[in-house]
């Protein structure tokens, strides 16, 4: 897709006309006095909670920002593989895939010794490992992922529009024995041609998506740890005209004396946007950062990209973005030695909890994960599915994963400045690029083993599955109509478990078979973990979702033969879901089961959490055990 | 996507709430008294004509239909790989890929020997050869291809909308020598709330998209010929449980003595369509035929699908469908002997001009086809780029289309019944299905040799794009950002001609090559279409959009070296477009060179048309050839 030829316009490129462009629905009238969640802002943390929740009809969310309307430009713009992954499971991975710019190489550029006062081009790599995901590596405005997001919660059964003009200012937490079912209570002040009086809600929880100054973080006393010093990036979304020949490609580009820029190119094919890292700029320029502007910019990177032009037609946008890599100790209310005792009521999200360069271009992305790691927590646990123990599990979690990524952060940015410096070798970066290229594609996350993610005893059955990690999709074949697909794709994001029973050599639909015993196990027995999580009425994988892929070519198998618990009965009518059985799919050479390192003898089962993790990987007969696991968190129906 | 579980509702599956499905905006008021192009009907073909005129805000275009509103159900369902591929040139094939049902193998039943009054599966095949298009065969409600052609209309510069409760009664043509600009005067009835008035609008140009009752076609003095009688069939979309187990692969299923049906899985997962067909049906049952109600058709059903039982829980859409294989000599208001000198001014397309049996999934397919070949054609006439006369090529070309696929079904209807009454293999049935693919599939069409597409004298430079038939896509590398990418994506429905420039072995961008030589000629010969046919101040791409495929890998190319005819300045600002060169995807394994039989030696020019047919194949030296091709129906600027 082209746009933005003749400007920047904000909203959907596919409407022509640019008044038609932007929705900006809203809910009217004051807040709710009493909801189950507020979530404060709406930026990529809130948004993905808020699209994550609005799923459920039977919980009430409600969602503020202080600003008066949705987001229409600037911000962040990388969409890491992991986070397309996530987009799929909201459904609209393929909207954000024909909008975006692909990221497929980077280029390198450094001083050309023999033209002092120039660069060269010093390399250039893929961007991504091959296999690493289905998925690319994007770029597109963090307006529009808003603006997906906010049609997710639109098209919901819920249709949650945030509320905006409502600033958050205090809130208190009633930890007494007689608080009642919403011990939250938030003070909000109004704005805007609405009235500007306070507003109270009471809520069961609160989620503080409220970005880097957050006021949530204030009022549960945490603090942002790290960096004492901020970094400052000059950043520009620019309409140009260059002879630079790789404006079309990310760069990274360090000059010998003028410091150095990246560019990345951006969605519709003309635009690009160019970081120039002000503390990298000579002495004289660095004086002049006090009144920076576009023009400033503009100027540093002419200097930085001779003898290349640069000819800018039009600023988009434009932002001095001072940040340091800070972090949070805990990202809920509880304090560190009451961890095990008490339940947090309030937690925090995305920039209000850990910050970052926007180098590694993880703000945006990791904020989105954040939530999309308590959404559904929350969700099971107000569904009254999961213990309210299971939401410590999001502080542990997620802290853990911000913790080490700025740590990444540190690391890559030392190299940088080093290597602008003179003292690293061009290539050890780019190596360094390479070598850390999972991190950056999302991919890299593994969770610690806790309630929700076992250790490693059976891993040998999945090499391919590494537990804590996430389920990293695979092309197969569904028996019932012989599509080519992702299995991955099955694990939408929709608050449901899945068993992934990968089966063994043997017949699978056979009595005696390993695969029978199971379904056997899940369909009758007590201790069944369907049996105990599911409510009598509803579908019978609405908890615990439960699909067989089979090692034979499928069209050997038999639709015949797939047991109901396989083609489960659903519905007001019961008409039966055929989507559970898969193969692998020989005929375009990808095995399943050879590219995940399955025991293709034994087989596995291997469960994936709701947010697309992997929880564990179980042997075919480890009934048991696998009860067990979902005992340590999940509450019977019985 | 799964939907439809708990009965079948119209609309945006994404939108979870049923009322909220449904957009039906429409044109108030009343209808313009005049236009450049009056639309009757509003189904496939209608819509896909205003959705190509909707792109030219030059172009004044109104359609109109009797119904009251949108399609919600039912009628024609199997969409063709060509149509997905013309859908991505209007750019909503993503959404149709991810909404609907893919048919990816068919199978064949028969009555079972060993039990009498039972049937046996007598084989599988796949439903697509291997290459022949990018993507697949789908199957989805025409109401949503409607709603996505109403999306592009509304998304346009011009946001068309329908007038619907407007009936078409009769029009006139003035020939004479004082006839105006809008010669064609049209006499439509309101209905519905808004009054019952007369309306009269003058048009240059009317298209009866009205159906197979066309009265635009009858105004014009013509009548379908063909089949004397209608064939029937008894046709429902239902939701059913059953242990057929073929229910979500398309079947064709012939019974002993119950007659046959044809099986063809929907959307959504659940839902299912069955074709009986009642021609077929024993003496007893055909008695009957006169009272035909949803219940008689399950009954059929069932009989037929023995030994396995369909409990029907809901008939989303039932109808008998009546039709017989007919054509019209011309398509247009010109009678044969004066079609040389004559401008036809009023056009039917679809079934207005040819009707099909459901059995092939023609009807909707080849409707949309129409008036994708006549769309470009009327804007360029419109918009003075083109003679008028190129108008006659519509009726030309499509009825020559049509009249061989009624051939074609007629044969099929033949095979078909001699094979249900025993006198025919059913293994032949399923061979002639195979051979056949490729018309079904909607890539057999070749438009014979006329002014816009020619002979076939340099057809050896590239075997696999035969001269007349569809620009067949390949897989190709963008080399400014390393994109991979279809290359047949780069034609768009925006009415532009195309030259792919597939370069020869030897360097492209020095001096001399014989790519360089065409490109000197395109950018600064007099006689050059790209400067005969564009106007001053419009992007050089505007009219004909030259693109480059180079056999080198794309690293080892420049952009740096690339002639500003590939890097064009474009609106506005200048801004380069850097979408225009291309190389062999090798990584991934496909050299479009070797996949499209181009003579790596010499290189060549291939033509490609504003509908995605290949016009023409030339030499890289055949400049003048080039040129004479435009000059035979284009009008010069200047
Ligand atoms: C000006 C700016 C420029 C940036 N530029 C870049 C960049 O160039 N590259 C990059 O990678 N990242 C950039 N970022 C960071 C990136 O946008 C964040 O990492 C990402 O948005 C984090 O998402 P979040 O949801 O946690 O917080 P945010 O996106 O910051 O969202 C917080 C939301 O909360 C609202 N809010 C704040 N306080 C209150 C309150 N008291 N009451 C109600 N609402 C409140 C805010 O209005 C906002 O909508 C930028 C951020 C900002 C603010
Ligand atoms: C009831 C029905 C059932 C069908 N079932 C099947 C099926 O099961 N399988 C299959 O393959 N195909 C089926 N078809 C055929 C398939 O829908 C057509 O081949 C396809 O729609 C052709 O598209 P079209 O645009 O040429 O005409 P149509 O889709 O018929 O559209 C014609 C439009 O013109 C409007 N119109 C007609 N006369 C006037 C007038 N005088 N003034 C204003 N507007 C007018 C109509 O309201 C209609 O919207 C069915 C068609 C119908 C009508």
């Amino acid at each position: 897709m082209q746009f933005h030829l003749d400007g920047y316009q904000p909203g959907d490129p596919e409407i022509l006309d640019p008044n038609a462009r932007t929705v900006s629905t809203a809910t009217q009238g004051p807040l709710p006095t009493e909801v189950d969640v507020l979530i404060v802002g709406c930026g990529p943390a809130g948004l993905t909670l808020a699209a994550q929740l609005s799923a459920f009809p039977d919980i009430k969310t409600c969602i503020v920002d202080q600003k008066p309307g949705p987001l229409l430009r600037g911000q962040a713009d990388g969409i890491a593989c992991r986070t397309m992954e996530m987009f799929e499971a909201f459904g609209f991975a393929e909207r954000v895939l024909k909008e975006s710019y692909w990221v497929n190489e980077t280029s390198f550029w450094r001083p050309n010794e023999a033209v002092p006062g120039t660069i060269t081009r010093s390399g250039r790599i893929y961007d991504t490992e091959d296999g690493l995901s289905e998925f690319p590596h994007v770029i597109l405005n963090q307006a529009r992922v808003h603006d997906f997001f906010l049609d997710v919660m639109r098209k919901s059964k819920t249709q949650l529009e945030p509320h905006y003009n409502r600033q958050f200012h205090d809130l208190t937490v009633d930890r007494s024995e007689s608080a009642g079912s919403h011990p939250v209570t938030v003070t909000l002040q109004r704005s805007g041609e609405a009235g500007s009086e306070t507003e109270i809600v009471r809520a069961r929880y609160v989620v503080g998506c409220d970005g880097a100054r957050s006021k949530v973080r204030k009022s549960i006393g945490q603090t942002l740890h790290g960096d004492s010093a901020n970094h400052a990036w000059g950043v520009m979304d620019v309409l140009a005209v260059t002879d630079f020949p790789d404006i079309r490609l990310k760069a990274l580009i360090q000059s010998a004396g003028e410091g150095s820029i990246v560019l990345i190119p951006r969605e519709g094919g003309y635009l690009v946007r160019i970081y120039v890292e002000l503390d990298k700029l000579s002495e004289g320029q660095r004086a002049g950062n006090l009144d920076i502007n576009a023009d400033y910019l503009i100027a540093a990177a002419q200097l930085i990209l001779k003898p290349y032009s640069l000819d800018v037609k039009e600023v988009a946008w434009w932002s001095v973005y001072e940040i340091g890599q800070r972090l949070c100790d805990r990202f809920d209310d509880v304090p560190q030695d009451q961890a095990v005792s008490l339940i947090p009521r309030v937690f925090i999200a995305g920039d209000a909890c850990h910050t970052h360069s926007p180098k590694a271009g993880q703000g945006m992305n990791v904020s989105m994960q954040d939530s999309f790691n308590l959404g559904w927590k929350l969700a099971s646990v107000l569904k009254e599915q999961s213990e309210p123990s299971l939401l410590a599990t999001y502080s542990t979690e997620r802290q853990a994963i911000a913790k080490e990524l700025i740590e990444f952060d540190r690391e890559w940015a030392r190299m940088l400045s080093a290597s602008s410096a003179g003292s690293v070798d061009p290539a050890k970066t780019q190596d360094y690029f390479v070598r850390h290229g999972r991190y950056t594609a999302g991919t890299a996350t593994r969770y610690q083993p806790s309630v929700l993610t076992e250790d490693g005893e059976y891993q040998h059955l999945a090499l391919g599955f590494p537990i804590g990690m996430r389920f990293h999709s695979a092309p197969v074949i569904r028996l019932s109509d012989g599509k080519p697909m992702q299995l991955g794709h099955t694990i939408k994001a929709d608050g449901r478990w899945r068993l992934f029973l990968f089966a063994g050599a043997e017949e699978p639909f056979v009595a005696g078979s390993a695969l029978q015993a199971t379904i056997a196990f899940l369909s009758g027995d007590p201790s069944s973990p369907l049996k105990k999580f599911t409510k009598d009425g509803n579908d019978p994988d609405s908890v615990i979702d439960v699909r067989a892929v089979l090692q034979q070519p499928h069209r050997d198998l038999k639709v015949e033969d797939v047991p109901p618990l396989l083609l489960p009965p659903k519905g007001r009518y019961g008409l039966r879901d055929y989507e559970k059985v898969f193969c692998p799919d020989y005929k375009g050479g990808n095995d399943v089961f050879e590219m995940r390192g399955i025991d293709r003898a034994a087989g596995c089962i291997v469960v994936a959490r709701p947010d697309q993790y992997v929880a564990t990987v179980l042997p075919m007969d480890a009934h048991q055990r696998l009860s067990a696991f979902f005992d340590g968190f999940m509450r019977s129906v019985a």
